[in-house]
């Protein structure tokens, strides 16, 4: 098994990213292909004292800023870190790719030179987000990368996000439900009444429309809907938590008898933070590029980086994408009622 | 000063509907017309020793469900609770209005007896949402009365936000936010792009794009978005606070030790769960309708009624549509540029 790491994207790249390559070597046994400035790397890795065994070395001399324009990655920044791992990917020199650089480059690189999978519509970033009841997570699709999205690709979201959850979260029927203003069927704009008659008769466990409350509940395994509606979920879930988060250290803080408070429930409290802390989980799936690619958070450390190496290890090795082609196969057969 | 108030609406009337009415006329010295089955009012009046002093009413024999298509308001029930209060406030009976019914029938029903201000292409919810920083609120707009929204309608969710949060909040620039998934002036899709020029150009305090990250850290005063994003950002905040809530709730029951520290930090956390709880804050103002109409949360009690009568009174004695107009007023003398 042999992923490929973009060594220099993201918030703390390439130093994080060295150090959470060698952990992965360390932990998992797997061989890893590290992209970027090769005498940085080396130096670097010197300085920081972190072996190289069991990664190579692939020399790219550029590294694709953040708010470049997506699309810059064919031309302008093709030797970029990021466009060489996915090169790399393409060709087949690695089973899977990692990076927490530019997201909109990602998805136009992946799409473009590692491909969709034959019959995917568009690829989707696919974050597991932690909560209450349920499995303890749910994936929420498309979570930014379609910005505006017809009902079929909600529907593949569905299919792709089945197969996912099954493979890697071992959950058996996955429960996909559509984030919707409210659960009736005639709830929500022309993409939602669409999409639902769509999930209606696709291979997956469809259980209808979720209202947003819900999410934090458990109330499915997989949560579709298009990629504005789901940056908001993923962006405000993070941001009421971490305000909330805010008060109760204020409260905490308050004087003497609520610091000892405070040290009571030290043990509960970081096992809850744990429970929320995204780099315990690895990176957001990209699904529907026809090899495995993870994108990692911008600003991933050392063992967020190795967690999402172990999640592109698992991605791989549970042949998602295979899963996934049955799930398109069996959508083609029941093709003549799907009018899609 | 007279406020009229459904007195069938929500899943608590008519008990605290009436209880609620009566703590308004003594604790504000408004005066009340309650609408419903006159009878009834009085006999659980009676039953619950509220007085009905100050309190006028209107027989109305039936109740819309909250499942009835909105549309009915106008016909089939059209000698409902809601729609007899919307009648007499369209008749200038009262100042103001107040309903924990059916939202959709109240849009329909406002939209086509009190009518819009003119010039006004929709009406909205526009709840105000705890947060951190800021002004410790922010008006959410559209809620979710437009599933879809036209670039105009963001515009003028913006003016009607400010004129609210102006004169009822006391908050002289109000910051409007678009919400989006970037801040850069080129995110989001056809609609957020066309409004952020809309918006630039408007009589507002306009700050740009605002990710939802942001939201909860009072990153604007007004929070401008289409009622399905807007219906996301409602439900998925009352979602995460209450499933935080629930977790904390865990870590504090897990035995002797941490059941003390939670009864040392009783004050401060009341003291947040008062900051937290809607009861408290009255309901969501439905912007746009000619007369001042305030939506009271379905599940409302007897305070939170009383709390959004104290709303809907504030709201027609600083006269908060006249503020409206004038904004429309500026609007249009810029009419030219901003090609509307």
């Amino acid at each position: 098994m042999k992923i490929i790491l973009d060594a220099f994207g993201g918030d703390n790249a390439p130093v994080e990213t060295i150090k959470g390559a060698a952990m992965a070597v360390a932990e998992y046994g797997v061989k890893m292909i590290l992209t970027g400035d090769e005498q940085e790397i080396r130096c670097v890795a010197g300085e920081q004292g972190v072996p190289l065994d069991g990664i190579e070395l692939v020399h790219a001399p550029q590294v694709i800023p953040v708010c470049a324009e997506p699309t810059s990655i064919m031309k302008e920044y093709a030797d970029s870190s990021l466009a060489v791992g996915l090169r790399l990917l393409a060709e087949g020199e690695g089973d899977a790719f990692v990076t927490a650089g530019s997201s909109g480059a990602l998805v136009v690189g992946a799409s473009l030179m590692v491909k969709r999978i034959k019959g995917i519509k568009r690829a989707a970033f696919a974050p597991t987000i932690p909560c209450v009841g349920g499995s303890g997570n749910y994936m929420l699709m498309d979570s930014g990368a379609n910005v505006e999205c017809r009902p079929e690709m909600l529907m593949q979201f569905g299919v792709m996000g089945s197969a996912y959850m099954n493979k890697i979260m071992g959950i058996e029927r996955p429960r996909v439900g559509l984030i919707n203003v409210g659960v009736e069927e005639s709830k929500g704009g022309e993409l939602q009444l669409a999409a639902y008659k769509l999930l209606q008769k696709a291979p997956v466990n469809f259980v209808g429309n979720v209202e947003p409350r819900e999410l934090p509940f458990g109330a499915c395994d997989v949560a579709v809907c298009d990629g504005f509606s789901g940056n908001i979920v993923l962006k405000l879930t993070e941001g009421v938590a971490s305000a909330f988060t805010k008060q109760i250290k204020g409260v905490f803080m308050k004087n003497l008898g609520t610091k000892l408070a405070a040290a009571a429930v030290k043990g509960g409290m970081s096992e809850f933070k744990k429970q929320m802390d995204y780099t315990e989980h690895g990176g957001a799936a990209l699904l529907g590029t026809a090899r495995p690619t993870i994108k990692a958070h911008g600003s991933s450390n050392a063992k967020a980086f190795k967690n999402a190496i172990r999640q592109a290890k698992l991605f791989a090795e549970q042949d998602v994408i295979g899963e996934i082609e049955l799930g398109l196969a069996e959508l083609k057969q029941r093709g003549q009622e799907l009018e899609v």
